[in-house]
């Protein structure tokens, strides 16, 4: 069993002997290997100690004790121990002579008085007790010897009682008694008329409203005050001066709490000089207060700047906050000089490098977590208060600037002054983090009734405003306490933060942010009323009514987006490049609370976009088509023989099939866009998410994109967040349009030119009027006469035209343009509209009867014929009272969208190379859709603080309004056109 | 400027005029205002002390030094001081008759013997000093006196020289003097023999490769061990016993080291019982060793189950891990029975809800920081020890269970024997957290030159096989130390880790896979075999060559693709539900070593399925298409006289306008799905990763969605986010699939019916050939006749169909069915293929030639009549040498997926009504696709950790895949039926 450098073989046996043996007992005894019972020094009896190599509890010898630790034996009462083998004690009753056991317990000595209850010699009060002679030899009878305690011996018995040492200075007058008048207190004694004993020990939990009678106070205010107004004592100043903040500042009317006498003794201080030339620094006393005069508060926090400029990046970057703390503990001692931070102010825990970010310039700091009570307790059983500077550094004239503190909840005569505007402000100095102590109230070893924790704790820095090279006025410290009265302390817990802040003064960027939309929204309307001038000559209506109202609202609708929209945008984007990329610091982003504004923008522009986005939607659904066929009948002789005889029956009918292709076709472009909607998702969640950028919208000036997860993460800018989400959306969109309109188009396939090419090889043409009196026109009459054919023929009228052995498709003789915008006559709208009505669908009860619903489609389907023969002969300009001409639009024409020519005799063709007509569909509206799509995902991410529900909800969104133009539209086509939906697929 | 309650108008005036002032003074002296100069008390001279209420340096009255503090000031040598007026010290020089100042300083005195340099009296050793006499007075002359060390008195003079005290129990046997032959050592007194003096007290640093000399060792080695040995001094034996775990518990073959010393006593107390009855526990000493013999830990670790049980629910849920750690300090002193956790142990700050989630059972529990060295000197001055146990519970027979620890890098006889495999482990008790003690080489107070840090604890629990009630095995704790060698403290840091981990044998859950695995992959073969002969009657070739062996293959890797996939889904969904679900503890997740096998497999599943894919994907864009137009022309006898005239010329042919139109749709049909791909990735990252489903893969038993960042957060499984994700797509795909096919497509819209629809409308049937002598026939022929005509007509032909007033659509006269799975005579195949000659497009330098190519053209198109002609009369049953019959397919041979009846002398149609046809189109393989979709967002996760990445490559690969299906399909459709890729759009 035993441990060797060479097991010999026996001892090996004897291993396997003992193993069969325990593997034989552990079956009978199952579980019970290596299982003890839990004792601890207090579980064992009063002749028991606690064996600390086995842990477990032995009986004492005879005549024997367990010591007050619990881990050894003494000797019973009356006892003397001896030594026999060195390794125990054993203990022999004091001869009857000699009956009281000596101080160290080794022998028995006579007593000159009383034997006390521990079997010792016991001497009157001011005696001290002598059992050994000057050379440390046994007295046989101890010696009770009283100390001199006048002049000169001027002593008292030590705190063991077996020497005479000097008494305390305060009670040297001429002996060491305080004899009244004076005042004895705290171990001191005071002349009598110093100070009114009658002081307020108890300390106010406002919160909780109700007092404590605390012992602290009881024990130490009366002396403490006393001390430093008598003595001019230092540690007791400070010890006053504790006892104020742990009152939180506060100060009522009566003047005997610990507030009030500190300010006594301040004032009686007035005379002197101060300290360090700081007028609130009265000399011997702590700096606890700033003055109260009005409006003090702004003056110190916004006159002058602080002697250190921060820089981000670059030879002199500086991003360092030192702050240094002085500190003293609940006496008064000065302790240490303490860099703030983890250990002391920052009382979550955490590591290091998360724990230092909150001393980096710039980072949006907060940490906030829930402290067990008990824990608490243990970790502070007393305070520690920190005078907090901001060190300015400077090698061997190291400066420091006082950091002004706001205690948030400090009473000024009854009212919370600091909760008020900051003109009321009383700033003050010093803080304590958690006070366990003030709150016990019948010994300072007792548990608390209550404690006082600073359950958050913030430093402020305010940038000077318009600053080039990143000054900050000081900053401010506010600290708010929370007082938690006890009932459980293992479950109880506080929650407490720390916070580093830093904001700018943002009036004048939003006067900024307001006049560009004040501008923008100027001109917006200059163009919005041009847009409803237009819509108006295109309806050719020239009556303002409430429609025209309407229109104009919506058309204003889009515009003020737009303009809400590029500004959030801008400013967003302006936040995230000058944030981010600044050297030295001159703008820092605004506060959570300063975004409302701009999230309110963002909000209006999402809402009128919105609004725009239906309107456009809504008229894109209910716009006129018209598929004008040019195909003649082929067998023409045979027709009208037949068509004599039986006029209703068409031997070789024109085919609708090119027509339903056409449809088709149109069915199936209106939903297409200049971007893929999914791959911009994907593409924007792969940037946002996996590539980092979020990280970009961080609370700090670091441009990084990948964190780990050891460093501290700050909470985000919603400015930032939109700012970067946006661009990013944007910017994906705008390069996805660059590709699909320059490469895609151009070398894979563009959707709207093969529609227009469609339209020629199928020989139909396409009338669409989005307004009363204005549309599009797409040109589609074949050159080649004839659509209407065999494969072959199709195949060699495409070669004869890709050879240029034909004429051009142009709707004017050699000419190419085969799209127009058209501006109608209210004529040719007039007739147009007559044809019309045979067409437009019955809706009702007709319906219902099946052989009137036939017949009711023959007249339409006659209407439709009708319509192809009129609009046909319109184009070949076969009547002349509704004749048109083609021109140019001019540049400034196509850049308003508007027509300066009223088309009042002849209708007016525009050459239109650029296939406006894609207006009426989703292709041409992909800046509004854009926006929208850009609006939508920014504001779900606003609300959800969410990337991932952003996108799937603009997905699903992108889903539903795709489901419901390509419906509507349909339906809309259906019934303008009478393809029947079946080929619409 | 005081504060005052009511300040009162005069101070108003007062505060503004000294604003006034400050202002103007604020502008000159800019930045000066309250700015203080840095002071710390070593900042001060030695004239002056620290003045800790103004924070800076104030000199000292005259003849006055500052105290060592630095905080005040004292007399300098040779004055004594007085008081004046109790605020301040004055100092008065000794007068020459009494020249020294006495101890408190009070007085001056008269030496016996010489003045010290601090202007003391100063006595020979062994003497006392004696400056009052027993009452306190002060003696004109002191006296030094010399300690009785003989009996009775046996005393020495105490540790400030001022009294004689008892000298320690080791000296005395007559005097307080160690006379030789016995040997002084620590304070204590040993007989000569009990121990040779000669011990090793050097530390040695393995990692480093060098020893240090330690102070801690030379101080207390000898003595612990001696005192240890010969007094059984507890503390003694307990120091001794740590000094070996500094060592990490490493001993060599010279046994003078502290753990050779430690085995030494061991051995000799062999002979006295042991300690609460464990024979490796012998009495008086620390518990150190398991023993060595082999295969000891094996019996330790995996006999006896723990006495508790684990339960995750339930009334008896107990997931609480409850360790208790006796706690010595170096010096051997018993300090406390502690909890283990954030305390001790877990060296990584965190809060306490995190850190406790360590000791919840089944949480996997890593935690690891960079601590920095400087804060671990500072927080660990000297070690502690802790002797950890678990707490069995039991009210008051609380019990404790040992737990084995192993020292990942002891040293037995110079081998690293815990590195390797479990039956060499030599467990053993006791560790250490920080010792920055035994690294210090001058004295124990100078910086370390090592510091010793476990930089790894971990607990690890294994579970009981086949327990069905949470019974666990002991723990093991496993602790590796790391030697650092101090260089720059404040650079320097350690990383540590503090871990929890529970595994089970997976031996049987693996033996079950791959029995799982092997089971189907052989029914995969069977299978696979079957779909290979299939394949060799539907080309009618019945050779077996490579040919035939790759597409065996490929078939075997699609099956084998899915028996992978299921066995890993299945997999992961056990652990999902048995883990997260289970109340008694049963089973716990693989470790991530574990987890390689599992990996292994998805890798393999989704290389097989992308095999399969791809030559789905390969086999879908090479099939033939060709409709068949069953229009006649019209104008029949306009025609015969024209064609007699000139027969190049038909005035009314069959317009290619409706196969354009059924040729659009099929193309356009090629990629839709039963599923929306961008939905189902939307859904699948919606529930993930916005709904926090992601949660459930976290290492921990809670099936919780949503975490609080206040908790802690274990790390993923591999298994679980396998499972989690494969599953959840899964399930909405599927979901997806039946809205989609039994919603969407009865009342919204049905592509692939709307295709067979518009067949029947235009009048031309599909002939789809997937095989040589297999494929699908879409009947298309009108009932009407003609399709090839106008609106009014087509609306007619609809209106008369809808009222059943025209034949049914069939094939057969009488029925509905137009959809048939087709087998061909090799003879009509033959035939086939000698027409599609004549169609193939030519490839080469003749395309060059225009006219040519023209031709060509016209030749192709020939063929197209031809073949139009031909494949019509077929299906008229024109052809009696090549005729067919319709039947029904058996349904066995619908489920494997073959025709039993070789197409000998007629070709075989079969009933198809389920529109198989879709099986050459993305419609009919949704499953290939959604496995193989799933598999590659968890492949991509797997590896990436990422949903979000997973998500975003999904789509790409979708869109990038669905393109080449696409581009290949319609380039296809080009190919074999002439319609000109212009009309494809």
């Amino acid at each position: 069993m035993a441990t060797g450098t060479l097991p010999s073989v026996v001892s090996r046996y004897k291993v396997a002997i003992i193993t069969l043996f325990l593997s034989v007992y552990i079956d009978v005894f199952d579980c019970q290997q290596f299982v003890i019972p839990f004792k601890s020094p207090s579980d064992c009896s009063g002749d028991e100690f606690f064996d600390i190599s086995s842990l477990s509890c032995v009986s004492c010898g005879s005549n024997q004790l367990r010591s007050t630790t619990g881990l050894s034996c003494i000797c019973k009462t009356g006892y003397q121990t001896l030594i026999t083998d060195k390794t125990s004690i054993t203990c022999q009753q004091c001869p009857t002579d000699k009956p009281a056991v000596i101080t160290d317990g080794f022998g028995c000595v006579r007593c000159p008085g009383s034997i006390s209850d521990e079997g010792k010699c016991q001497c009157p009060p001011g005696n001290i007790l002598v059992e050994r002679d000057t050379n440390g030899n046994l007295l046989d009878e101890a010696m009770c010897e009283i100390c001199n305690g006048n002049t000169p011996g001027l002593t008292v018995p030590n705190y063991s009682g077996d020497k005479c040492e000097r008494c305390q200075d305060s009670f040297i007058n001429s002996s060491c008694v305080c004899n009244p008048p004076n005042v004895l207190a705290g171990g001191l004694c005071f002349p009598s008329g110093s100070l009114s004993t009658n002081v307020n020990p108890s300390v106010n939990y406002a919160q909780l409203k109700f007092s404590v009678q605390s012992a602290w106070f009881v024990k130490n205010l009366y002396s403490s005050s006393a001390a430093c107004l008598v003595f001019s004592n230092l540690t007791a100043c400070q010890a006053l001066g504790n006892m104020c903040v742990m009152s939180m500042h506060s100060f009522s009317s009566v003047s005997t709490d610990a507030c009030g006498l500190f300010n006594t003794i301040f004032r009686s201080r007035a005379a002197l000089s101060s300290t360090q030339d700081i007028s609130y620094w009265r000399v011997n006393l702590p700096w606890l207060y700033y003055g109260d005069e009005p409006g003090l508060a702004g003056r110190v926090l916004q006159t002058d700047p602080v002697p250190i400029k921060f820089s981000f990046r670059g030879r002199k970057k500086n991003t360092d906050i030192r702050l240094l703390a002085a500190v003293y503990n609940v006496r008064g001692e000065f302790l240490r000089w303490e860099q703030v931070g983890a250990g002391n102010l920052q009382l979550c825990p955490g590591t290091t490098s998360k724990q230092s970010a909150a001393f980096s310039f710039g980072t949006a700091y907060q940490e906030s977590c829930d402290l067990s009570v008990a824990d608490l307790l243990d970790a502070h059983p007393e305070p520690l208060f920190y005078d907090v500077f901001l060190d300015l550094g400077g090698g061997e004239n190291r400066k420091l600037l006082p950091l002004p503190t706001l205690v948030y909840n400090q009473q000024y005569n009854g009212r919370l002054i600091n909760q008020e505007s900051m003109k009321n402000w009383y700033l003050s100095r010093r803080m304590f983090v958690v006070d366990t102590l003030s709150g016990r109230e019948k010994s300072t070893s007792s548990l608390p009734k209550v404690i006082r924790v600073a359950s958050s704790v913030k430093i402020s820095f305010q940038l000077v405003p318009r600053t080039q090279d990143g000054r900050v006025f000081p900053p401010l410290m506010t600290v708010t306490y929370r007082d938690v009265q006890i009932t459980d302390i293992n479950a109880q817990t506080v929650t407490t933060t720390f916070a580093v802040e830093y904001e700018m003064d943002q009036n004048e960027a939003r006067i900024k942010t307001d006049t560009a939309i004040g501008v923008m929204a100027g001109v917006a309307l200059i163009y919005s009323l041009l847009k409803t001038v237009s819509w108006k000559r295109r309806i050719a209506s020239p009556l303002i009514d409430a429609e025209t109202l309407l229109k104009f609202l919506i058309f204003y609708a889009g515009d003020l987006a737009n303009v809400f929209f590029a500004v959030t945008v801008g400013t967003g984007l302006y936040w995230l490049i000058f944030y981010k990329a600044q050297q030295f610091v001159s703008v820092l982003l605004p506060l959570p609370a300063q975004e409302e504004q701009f999230v309110t923008y963002v909000g209006c522009a999402f809402a009128l976009k919105a609004v725009q986005f239906l309107h456009k939607l809504f008229m894109q659904v209910s716009i006129d088509v018209f598929f004008i066929d040019w195909e003649r009948p082929r067998c023409k002789a045979n027709r009208t023989v037949q068509a004599a005889g039986e006029p209703k029956r068409d031997p070789s009918p024109v085919s609708i099939w090119r027509t339903y292709f056409v449809a088709n076709e149109w069915n199936e472009i209106q939903t297409i866009r200049k971007i893929s909607p999914t791959f911009q998702i994907m593409a924007v969640l792969f940037f946002l998410e996996v590539l980092g950028f979020s990280n970009l919208a961080l609370r700090d000036p670091w441009p990084i994109l990948q964190r780990s997860s050891q460093e501290y993460t700050p909470s985000y800018s919603i400015m930032l967040r939109y700012g970067l989400s946006s661009t990013l959306w944007l910017c994906i969109g705008f390069l996805q349009v660059i590709f699909f309109t320059v490469f895609h188009e151009h070398f894979i396939e563009d959707k709207i030119r093969q529609f227009v090419d469609l339209c020629s090889i199928s020989n139909i043409s396409v009338l669409l009027l989005s307004h009363r009196c204005f549309g599009y026109y797409i040109h589609g009459r074949s050159v080649h006469g004839h659509a209407d054919t065999n494969m072959e023929e199709m195949n060699n009228n495409l070669n004869r035209e890709s050879e240029s052995l034909c004429g051009q498709r142009g709707l004017l003789p050699n000419s190419d343009t085969q799209t127009f915008q058209v501006s109608l006559t209210n004529r040719l709208r007039l007739q147009y509209d007559r044809i019309r009505e045979h067409i437009g669908r019955r809706n009702g009860p007709s319906r219902l009867m099946d052989t009137s619903s036939a017949n009711q489609f023959e007249q339409r389907a006659r209407g439709y014929q009708t319509m192809n023969h009129f609009l046909g002969s319109v184009i070949d300009h076969a009547h002349p009272d509704m004749d048109y001409i083609v021109r140019d639009k001019l540049m400034f024409e196509r850049v308003i969208g508007m027509e300066f020519l009223e088309p009042s005799e002849k209708s007016i063709f525009y050459n239109d190379e650029a296939h406006t007509f894609s207006d009426v569909l989703f292709y041409g509206n992909e800046a509004t859709l854009l926006i929208f799509d850009t609006l939508f995902f920014c504001v779900v991410d606003l609300a959800s603080q969410s990337f991932v529900l952003a996108a799937v909800l603009t997905c699903v969104q992108q889903i539903i309004f795709r489901l419901i133009r390509n419906t509507l539209g349909r339906k809309n086509l259906v019934n303008k056109t009478l393809v029947d939906e079946r080929f619409l697929i």
